[in-house]
């Protein structure tokens, strides 16, 4: 059992009541997490974890790593959250950057990262850490994303700690961050109010005679002031006949007279992600790029429609999928997928997946055509699973 | 021995007459790095490399990753170069996306990535391919880069290659990337001149009533029509009393009347990383910020101008670091550092690195002087280490 509240300064009852107090709200809201988590590594045989991605890091301790700037340049992990049953969770972060939107209830241990003052080696600083804190525990398992934890620290940790054994866990925390809580949801309505700022400006300024890269830097200038801070911003924003190839980055082509202009665009926000997807005309839309948005338009919405919990994930991909082939074009890719800590996760909306859709799952849903050497089309909306249906996250509307 | 050529479509010659013919450039100006590994890998008993960071990727293949997303969502690495002893290079990479960039002496081979037609895989099917070919390998010592190096793939390859052993070998190839060749100078080049471009807006706007995010939204958009797309671009702006903290992103302040602005740009051009910082001042400065602005800028000028060969980078970190002080405030980071593939790497410019200077490093120089709470200031150039001193890279001006 996890007796989280010991080792806390203010001791936390785990009464609903109690959570109504100011400063024990984060750790109430949540505790549901860990419950969670301890439940799946209970049943897997496994006593502790050891959290080495930036999904889970920023899930279960609250901390969004930079990512613009590639690969941490001085640290070979951005953090590592050490989850102790019984204890409080201790999460170790290279340098002495504040950390303040990491949750109160965790424990923060800091590692040096780069200092002019001594050479450089934040493994080894880390691992000094972790091995004197792992080598307290009985004998055990310990659970690891051996995708994402160095080769040098797993094999620091085996080495120094050969009371312990270490167990592939990624899948469970995966498993448990597919249905979303309110806190969650909330900013993922956030994320949503990005994109929908973004869109918005992209169909205004979407004219012919601009560029596609200086469509792009009005409509990120636009989310980022909102924002009042920079955005990650993966995106794709094409036009004409490049929209044949589904996304791409935006280049200096100058957008022509009745070019179609897919505009994909992904923000992170508060260590989650949005998604979005229009596809507009510059001028007047032909008969056929009309009745082709129309066909997908009506694809998205009649899925949206469709969904309830229970329905299979394969089942809605078929849905899109079927009207898709009736407009004529190919549509080489998912009908969506989930969204949250990670821009594209668990529960994808593909044919091989059998996975009942479960209240509190957030999923884009992306039908699109596209005709070979001539052009595509894409829309996409973010839909929170209710208990009778599914809620449209996104508020802009659609309009070629 | 390494004898790369045997297994080519083309048979080459390593002459440096043959290099002069079109389509064999590339390899004899890349041969000189892979000959540089070998003695590097012998002198140290290791048969074989096999490449995990992006930063290789780049050095040995040619192969730039898109950052700007954050951790692949689809795979853990996002490519893995294996370098065997007498046999062309082979670069696995993930799905199918066109990799031009790549030199044409290495050979791709590709495992599957995210597809809506199968379940995500991708560890397992690239570490399939890579076993295949271990296999084939005699018994010997394959060197890894522990610390990019996924342990799930090293776990994998230890259990299926018994016959191996595998070494750290990451130091290395920093080693060998410490000191640039001629076309990594040109693309360090093209580095500084987008830097270039970025500053010249960055203090021609700097003006009283503009925020830092809107500056900075006008350097980026400047910098990325100059690039024809987008660009990673880490960077400091920050304004008045904010320069104090060193650096920081932008954010919604508004500059004010006398206030200093400190733009550290930092882009990836071709994969390569920009440096650059200038500090203005909005409006007049005064008598001190200009007194403080020379004692920096002549302390960079000093520095650069006693750079040689053989001189020890502490050497060079003590010239800087003694200026800074009579300046009377804080200088609280390294004087410098090394640039490349990774915008901080080794030589740095820093009291415990007595390793001596050579032709063709690279380096950021950066003095700064900081006042607890009130403000600070930095200038930073790149510079090229010459047989006789120092070339500057940088051609921007630094004006306050």
């Amino acid at each position: 059992m996890y007796n989280l509240s010991i080792s806390y300064n203010v001791a936390l009852n785990d009464s609903g009541q109690q959570c109504q107090i100011e400063g024990e709200r984060s750790w109430c809201v949540h505790r549901s997490r860990f419950d969670r988590l301890e439940e799946k590594l209970r049943q897997n045989q496994i006593d502790h974890a050891l959290f080495t991605s930036q999904s889970n890091l920023r899930y279960f301790a609250g901390h969004t790593a930079g990512i613009e700037s590639g690969p941490a340049p001085y640290s070979p992990v951005v953090g590592v959250l050490f989850v102790e049953r019984g204890a409080r969770p201790h999460l170790f972060l290279s340098g002495s950057d504040p950390a303040p939107e990491v949750y109160e209830e965790i424990a923060i241990e800091r590692f040096p990262g780069y200092s002019y003052e001594r050479p450089l080696q934040a493994l080894f600083d880390l691992s000094e850490r972790l091995v004197t804190l792992l080598k307290k525990l009985p004998r055990g398992r310990v659970g690891v994303e051996s995708e994402t934890c160095p080769a040098a620290l797993l094999d620091e940790l085996r080495g120094e700690c050969p009371h312990l054994q270490f167990a592939e866990m990624a899948p469970l925390a995966a498993g448990i961050r597919m249905t979303k809580d309110a806190e969650e949801i909330q900013i993922l309505r956030e994320c949503c109010a990005l994109c929908d700022a973004g869109q918005e400006v992209a169909r205004s300024l979407a004219r012919p005679g601009i560029t596609e890269l200086d469509l792009f830097e009005e409509v990120r200038k636009a989310m980022e002031v909102k924002e009042g801070r920079r955005l990650p911003l993966p995106a794709d924003l094409v036009s004409g006949p490049r929209t044949a190839g589904i996304g791409g980055s935006p280049s200096l082509r100058r957008i022509e007279p009745g070019d179609p202009i897919i505009i994909d665009l992904t923000p992170r926000h508060r260590g989650y992600w949005g998604d979005s997807c229009n596809t507009c005309v510059a001028g007047a839309p032909t008969a056929d790029q009309r009745r082709i948005f129309i066909g997908v338009e009506e694809a998205l919405s009649e899925a949206i429609a469709h969904i309830r919990p229970g329905m299979r994930a394969c089942e809605l991909d078929t849905m899109v999928r079927k009207r898709m082939s009736e407009l004529g074009g190919l549509f080489p890719h998912h009908s969506g997928h989930g969204i949250g800590v990670t821009r594209h996760e668990d529960p994808r909306i593909v044919p091989y997946n059998a996975l009942p859709l479960q209240p509190g799952m957030v999923i884009a849903i992306e039908p699109g055509v596209y005709f070979k050497n001539a052009w595509g089309l894409r829309l996409e909306s973010v839909v929170l699973v209710t208990a009778y249906g599914a809620e449209v996250l996104s508020q802009f509307r659609h309009v070629i």
